[in-house]
C-alpha cells in the first residue's frame, strides 16, 4: 500500500525554475500536483508550451481555484512580483515554498534597499523562515512559509556559515560561476547561443543582489563577483578568506556536514559536473597559512532553487528528505 | 509498507551505459543494489571512482559472490567481451540484460562477420529476447536474457518498425547524429574536448555496426550514416524513405505508440533536448509525395541504453513499467 | 612601396555576415575601409556596437556619402530588403558583392515563388553573376553585380556540380548541420544559450529557401533538410546521391578542384573544425555501388558567406584570390 | 614591390601554441616558412598530421639542416625539454622566442625550486629578455633571446604592472579561468569531451607555476587560482586587490596603454569573445572604497601564446608590431 499523497501546485511555472519543481514534482512518491500557473500560457497543456514536460496538467492562472485547496503551493515568480500572492496563499491556509527573494531578509529594510520596493507583508516576512535545509531544518519543520534561499548564496553559505558561527571567518571574497539557467528564460541577444558560447564574463561587479543576502546571513560584509559560465546548469564559487585558526577551519568544513545526503566535504577538488542534476553541495577546502579558499559547488535549478525548495517540502511534511530528489549525477 | 525488491548488479559499471544503470538503480523503488563489477576499479568504493555516484557500493570483480545471488544482472561489457559471462550468469539462474551486441542478432551468422567473431553461447542466442520494450514487450516478460538494443537503432527502429510491418517502406536513409557519450569513455585525442567542441563530423560511412542490426530487424538494407555531435548525450535521427501510401504511412506513424508513456509523436519537429535525460522517444513525420522524412530523437545513454535496460527489467519483473525511469526533461 | 587599395563599404554591418565581411576588409592589404552602415547603430562607433571590431568607423546609414564613391560594396541586408539599393549602387558606378538571395536565381521566377515577392531589378538581375568562386571565375572576373551564393548551398554545389555537369548524378539528398551563427543575430528564445546548448534540430523539412537555389544550379530537383547544431560556425552536409558509374564519380570529385587553395578533396571524412575559420571547402565521398556519400565542411559565415564575398571582390579587382582570407583553422 | 621576408622556423609545431605560430606564420607578409619540427611526426607532410594547416611543408625533427640558417627560431617545447636546444639555436646565431618557460625567470633558483630542474644555460636566462611586449617593447628590440610570458601571466600582469611600479597595489587575489586549449593537446579522459563539456573546475590551488612567475614580475606575493572553462579558447582573470589610492588607481588604469593596438581599457567589462582569435588584452575594473576589481580577457594561445611570440618577433626584426595579428574577433 503507498503512502497518501499531499497536494500541491507550482505557481510560475513556465520559468525555468518552476518548470523544474513541476518536473520533480511529477515524479514525487508522495505529492499530487493539482496545478501549474502561467500567465503566459494560461489554458494551454504544460506538454503543448513544453514539450520535454508531459506532466498531464493544463497551465491555469493563478485565480484557478485548484491553488484553493493545496496543502503546499511552490511560487517561483519573479522577485517582488508576488509577494502579496504568497501573502494570500499563506493566509488561505496553504503552506508555501517561495523561491523568490522577497521573504528571505531578516533585516526588511535591506530587502527593500536592494530590490528598491516597499514590502507588502511585513508581519508575514518576521515569521518566514530561511530555507536552508541543513541550517534551518527544525524551523523549516514547523514553518508556514519558506522563503527558499538564492542560487549562488546557497553555494557559499553551506560552507561559510559553520566558520562565522564559530568567529573562524574574515576578509571574504566570493568569485562564483554560474550556468547560463541562472539568468532565467530569455529572449535576449546578451544570452543568444553566439554570445554565450565560447565566451565567459563577469557581471554585477560590486552590486549583485545576492550579496546583501549572503552578508546578512554570514553577519559580515563579503565582495561577491558573479560570472556567467557557457553551460546550462550549475555553480561554482571559489571562495577566499582569512581565519585565525586554519587547523579548527579545516576541521569544521571537513565535519559540519557529516551524515547529511546532499551537503558532502569532498578531499579532492569538485567539478560542477559532480553536482549537476543533483542536490547536492559538494566542497573542498585548501589552507595556506592563515588563507584558505573554499570550491563548492551545487546544481543552481536543483540545490540552488527548485531541489532545495522540494527538499523543503519533504522537510515541512515529514516524508524521506530524499524523496523525488536526485543524488547520483549522470554521465 | 513498501513493496519487495529484487536484488540487482551491474557488470562494467565503470563505462558509460553501466554507470547510468547504476544511477537509475540506485533510485528505483523496486531494486536493491547488491553488486557492481569493474575491472579497473574492483576494490575501490563506487563514489571514489566516481564522486558523481555516491550509491554505497564498493566495485568488486566479476567474481564476486554477490553476483551470485541476484535475481537480475545487468551486463555493460564491451561487445564480444562478456558473451561467455553472459551464459555463466543464466546459467547460474540469474535473468540478465545485456548492453551489448552479443545477442542482439536473428543470425548469428551476420552477428560473426559484423564482430568477426565466434559466438560462443548460439543456443543462448536462440533463446535471447531482442528487448524493444514497446515492440517485444510480451516476450520481455518471460525472457530469461534480454538483448538490449543498440542506441541508433533504438532511434530507428521505434518508427520504423510499425511501416516496415505494413510493406510501407522502401529506399532507407538512416542520417543519425549522437552525443559524445556514445563513444564511451575515452582517453583519445579524437574524442577530447577541444577536438569535438565545435566540430562535427561523420565516421563509420557505410561500415557502422548497427546497420546490419538495424537491417536485420527491419527485414530490408539500410544506409546508415553516423556522426558526432559536440553535445555530451542524445541522437536525433534523419530517416529518409519512400513509401507507396504516404496517407497510410503517416497514419500509421501518429497511432503506432497511442498509449505508450515512452514513444511519443510530435506534431512539432522534436529536439534532443526534449528526450535528453529521459526515456522517451519523440518522434515526427513529413511527406512530400511518395517520399517521407522522420525525425526521431532518443537519450543515447537510456531509451538508447541503461534506461530501456531498466524498462526492460519492470516488464520481466512485472513493476511498473516507469518506475524509476525519468519522463520529463530538464531545462 | 605597398600596392593601391580600392575603396570599399559594407552596407548591413550589424548582422553577423556583415560584420564578418567588416572584419575580412579590416585587414586587407589591397583594402581601404570607408563605411559600414547600419541601421540600428548609425552614429555610433563601430567599436562601441561591438568592441570585438576596433575598425575605426563610425556605423553610416546607407544615405551616407562614403557610399557613393566606393570601388566595392558588399550588401549584406535580409533578403528582399536591399534588392533596390542593390540596383542604386550598380547605377552610380560602385561594383557590387550581394550576400542576399535576390540576385541568385537565373529564374526570376522562382525567385519570386521562393521569397514571396516581385523583384524590383529584373534587367540587373539578369546581369548578375552567380558568385561560386571556382566555378563562375572567369565571369565574376567583369562582373558589376556578383550574387554570393547561400551557406548551404555552397557547401552542397562545390562537389556536387562537377557531378551534374557530367550526368553523374541522381536522387540527390542533402542533410544538412549548421551552426547557430547561420541564424543570424537572434533576440529569441529559440535561439537563446539553454535552448541550443546540448540540443540538435531538424528544420524547414521540405520547406526550406535554399532547396530551390540548389535545385536550379544542379539542374535537378533535391530533397534538402537543414539541422541547428550547437557550435558557433561551420557547415557540414551529408549529401546521399545515386550514380550509373561510381568509378567516373569518384575521380571527378577527386580531380575537379586540383590547384584551388580553397576547395580541397580529402580521402579522410572531413570536420567542421577544418574548414571553422577558414574560406576552405573540404570534402570527401564513399561508395557503396551505385550509392555514394559525400560529406563537406566549410564555415558558413566565410566561405558560405563573407569569405567568398571578399573572394568574390579578389578576383573582380585582380587582386591574389586569397588576399585577407583564412586559410590555416586555429586550434 | 613586397618586402623582404626573413627565414623562420618552429620547433615543437605539433602543440597547440606551436601549431598557432605556424598558422600565424604561414600568413605574415614578412616571414618565410622554411621548418617546423615534431618528434611525434617528423617526415610527414604537416597537412596529413593536421588537415587545418595546409601550410606545404613536412615535418623534421630538431636536427634539420633548415633550421640552422634561420633568422628567427620559436621554440614550443615542454616545459624543461628545450632549454638547451635553445641554447644550441642562439649559439648558432638565430634569433629565438621560446615560449616555455625556461628563461622567463629572473631569479633562476626560482625557476629551479618552481620546476623541479637544473638550468642549463644561467648565463643564457641571465641575458633573455622577458617578452611581455608592451612593457619591455625597447629591450626586446635587441634581444637574442625573448622569453615569451605565460597565458594567465598575461592576462594578469598587463593590468597589474602599471599599478605595482607606482606602489598602488596590495593584497591581490587572482581568480582566472582558462579554455581547455591551455591544457595542450592531450589523450586523457579528464579533458575529454564528456568530462569537460557542461562542467567547471578549479585546478591547482596555491600550488599552480604561474603563481610564481606572477609574483616575481609584481614583486609581491599573490594568491593564484586557475579553473578549467568549457570552451576552446580564452582567459578571463578576475583580480581583487586592495590600494591606497583608488582615483590615482582607477587613472593609471585607465590611461597605461594609451595608443596600444593590443591591450585596451575597456569601460564595460569584457567578455572572453571579445579577444578569442585576436591578439588583443583588453581589461576594466570598479572601485568599492579601497578595494578593487580588475577584469581582464585575453586569448590564451594568441595574446597569451602564439600572438605575443609572433608580435615579439615583429619588435625584434623592426617590422609592424600588427603584422600578421588579428585585432579583431569572429563571431
Amino acid at each position: 500500500m503507498s503512502k497518501a499523497r499531499i497536494k500541491a501546485a507550482v505557481v510560475g511555472a513556465n520559468g525555468y525554475a518552476g518548470a523544474e519543481v513541476l518536473r520533480l514534482l511529477s515524479a514525487h512518491p508522495r505529492v499530487e500536483l493539482v496545478a501549474a500557473t502561467s500567465r503566459t500560457h494560461a489554458g494551454k497543456p504544460v506538454e503543448e508550451a513544453f514539450p520535454s514536460l508531459p506532466v498531464g496538467l493544463t497551465f491555469s492562472d493563478t485565480a484557478a481555484k485548484e491553488l484553493k485547496g493545496c496543502d503546499v503551493v511552490f511560487t517561483a515568480l519573479p522577485q517582488t512580483a508576488g509577494a502579496r500572492l504568497v501573502g494570500e496563499l499563506t493566509d488561505g491556509g496553504a503552506r508555501v515554498v517561495d523561491l523568490s527573494a522577497d521573504y528571505r531578509f531578516d533585516d526588511i529594510g535591506l530587502y527593500e534597499k536592494t530590490y528598491g520596493v516597499t514590502h507588502p507583508r511585513r508581519e508575514l516576512n518576521d515569521s518566514a523562515v530561511y530555507g536552508l535545509c541543513e541550517v534551518e531544518r527544525e524551523r523549516i519543520r514547523k514553518a508556514k512559509l519558506v522563503a527558499n534561499p538564492g542560487c549562488y548564496v546557497t553555494s557559499a553559505l553551506l560552507p561559510l556559515l559553520p566558520l562565522a558561527e564559530k568567529g573562524l571567518l574574515s576578509d571574504v571574497i566570493i568569485d562564483a560561476k554560474s550556468g547560463t539557467s541562472g539568468a532565467g528564460r530569455k529572449s535576449d541577444e546578451a544570452y543568444s547561443y553566439c554570445t554565450v558560447d565560447e565566451s565567459f564574463r563577469a557581471y554585477g561587479v560590486f552590486t549583485h543582489r545576492h550579496a546583501p543576502e549572503i552578508s546578512e546571513k554570514l553577519g559580515m560584509p563579503v565582495v561577491f563577483t558573479p560570472h556567467l559560465l557557457p553551460i546550462k546548469r550549475g555553480i561554482l564559487s571559489t571562495v577566499y578568506f582569512r581565519t585565525n585558526d586554519p587547523a579548527a577551519a579545516e576541521s569544521i568544513l571537513k565535519n559540519a556536514y557529516v551524515g547529511e545526503r546532499f551537503v558532502t566535504y569532498s578531499d579532492k577538488l569538485p567539478e560542477i559536473a559532480w553536482a549537476a542534476h543533483t542536490n547536492r553541495c559538494i566542497y573542498s577546502a585548501r589552507f595556506d597559512g592563515e588563507r584558505g579558499i573554499i570550491v563548492s559547488v551545487i546544481d543552481n535549478l536543483l540545490k540552488g532553487a527548485a531541489g532545495q525548495a522540494v527538499q523543503n517540502m519533504n522537510i515541512m511534511f515529514g516524508f524521506d528528505e530524499a524523496d523525488g530528489l536526485p543524488v547520483c549525477a549522470p554521465v
